[in-house]
């Protein structure tokens, strides 16, 4: 899989740590990492949670990635944001347990987890046995594994309502406000992640055109 | 405030021990507590958490309730479907922290928690502690305070966001499958506690007309 | 109750935010907090989760003190120091949940809380809300409290075996390594809040002779 | 190592969940596990937790196991009994960030779980991953590494205070209510497993003396 990684401005500090962390697990299940930012605090490109929620939308929509890591203070607010976007089914994720049930029984596509909140000394072991949960075997095997099917069909059911609650990702687009729009794809290396990676031509024209 | 309480199947067998625990914390602050149910796992009206999410969009946007108190096996399945209808900002909640700072940064109008993991003996307690932070308190008054005006202006371009990528809830009720629509609102209790207190005639009507 | 606070070395930086939330706490409820530092990282007089426990033997068997609230970077090392010395009962606090557990079923005299695992922003909010559950009623009221009787039989039955595997203070005073017992009586304030606490002469002798 | 697991009277119905957990974990790192019970609730020999702090403190001491693995309902009550006892280090264990830091910082000899509070849907999944940190690796390589060296003087300094506090096995033995000490010995496989795995003389001679 293709794992993008998010990091908004309370936190921005911590880029370093959770990149390290997140690499470190998942590259060796054979998954490649592409850090969106910020890297830190000071960066030119400030990204709220907000943002944070709309780059999620915009990447996993377009197929530039597989699955994103972000989170925020309490992972609250990133979530939230996250969970506006069509097509984002984003967890929030405090510990391996919930990482493993959240890829057995919800099979989303992006988590949202605390970096301040609860965030103490060896928080990165934490962070490294979660996505460990998520990235050692495929999403959606159920648990308890014969639950399997009727989770499946639960989600089916779920994917179907957001279809119908949620516009869809061109639509959002050309709609939201394009400061905030062009706020969310400021950051440093999107350009170099993001266009080559990309698999949705509308989508990569609008925001080029921006 | 008027508060929903919506139980899951799966969840179903515990919606006496949380009702209980939420009206003893609720109603000393002048809260006023809606039972939707379910209330044991053998009702005839079987929600699943997507249905959880239906009906807290229903509820929400109608009025008819201020916040839903909802969740499932981990919490995560009504979350996200919570989070998937217009105008619900529904936090995940785990410990009493998490429902203060949720309630002061976010502000939302919903939260999900987990009924079976981590629910184990006394876990009635941390139920009481997290709905006491909830309740206790208006919400929206920053962590730090001085920060509140901040975190205001964020829920704010959170909301717009949201305003963008979501259809409105007339528009979300005529498009679902009308059958997950229905038995979103076949609980026992639907009609004794809904009609009266929504304050939107539109989705009242619609509802009525099923 | 005579409540004292006890910091060692790793986490002595954090002795004023625990100070804060613990005064905040017990003394609107009467209790009077003791504050036995270390202050700071760079006190003259640096204690070692080891001396911790040692201090907390003394305090608790001449009942300079009622309860002691220690811990250190994960709680753990105070925890078994402090569990060492005879007459102690600590407990290992991480939420509220714990703390009303351990003060209703076993009603010790002595919790250490983990100040740098798990230790990220808001914990004072935490720390707040356990010591709230410790010193807001009486200890050992049961839980569920029809198990009161049965769960004080067991704390006696405790009690006894603790009787006979340690010994009693003096010796341990007498035979411990007399440099670590003096470094675990040089704070600061040590001298201002012992010797007036003290009921116990022999104890407060034996120190002063040091 | 020879792993000793008990459960005590309140959480004999879950024996099964936890020594399921225990060796399809630590036999394939090459730990040999005994389980000495209690096996269920009805079991002819009851243990309380003070009788679990006996028994591990004999296993331990006579080496007829290297490691205990205990606990009760909230797991502080398994703690505190364990603790009491000569030459036992018995860590609280709640998430696998605990088991962790124990093994690398104490380094003890023994941990208490909860397995009742907190222990809801998908524990045996936590318990899996405490005992994984726990057994996959020796004990005291310090976090971080670079601090091994200082951890383990801390260590040796806290054994020395407890050789000075605590009174010899053998002691404790004799001196204990010699009720209490036949039923912490009366479980149904204790012979079968203690005496052939017993490294101590003296104690094997006592007990088979009772």
């Amino acid at each position: 899989m293709k794992i993008a990684l998010i990091s908004e401005n309370s936190q921005a500090a911590k880029n370093g740590i959770i990149h390290e962390a997140l690499t470190s697990v998942a590259e060796p299940f054979g998954h490649e990492v592409f850090n969106y930012g910020m890297y830190t605090a000071e960066d030119d490109a400030q990204l709220t949670y907000v943002m944070n929620g709309l780059l999620t939308g915009i990447l996993l929509n377009s197929k530039a990635a597989d699955f994103v890591v972000t989170g925020c203070g309490t992972g609250m607010g990133s979530m939230l944001a996250c969970n506006s976007m069509p097509g984002v089914f984003c967890g929030l994720v405090i510990d391996p347990t919930d990482a493993f049930l959240f890829n057995r029984i919800n099979d989303g596509n992006a988590i949202s987890m605390p970096y301040a909140k609860g965030f103490g000394w060896a928080a990165e072991l934490n962070l490294q046995d979660c996505y460990r949960k998520l990235f050692e075997e495929e999403g959606g095997l159920g648990y308890p594994e014969e639950r399997a099917e009727i989770m499946a069909k639960n989600r089916g059911v779920l994917s179907g309502l957001k279809d119908v609650t949620c516009q869809d990702m061109m639509t959002v687009l050309k709609n939201i406000d394009q400061d905030l729009l062009k706020s969310a794809v400021a950051g440093e290396k999107f350009e170099e992640y993001f266009y080559p990676n990309s698999q949705d031509d509308e989508i990569s024209g609008y925001l080029r055109s921006l």
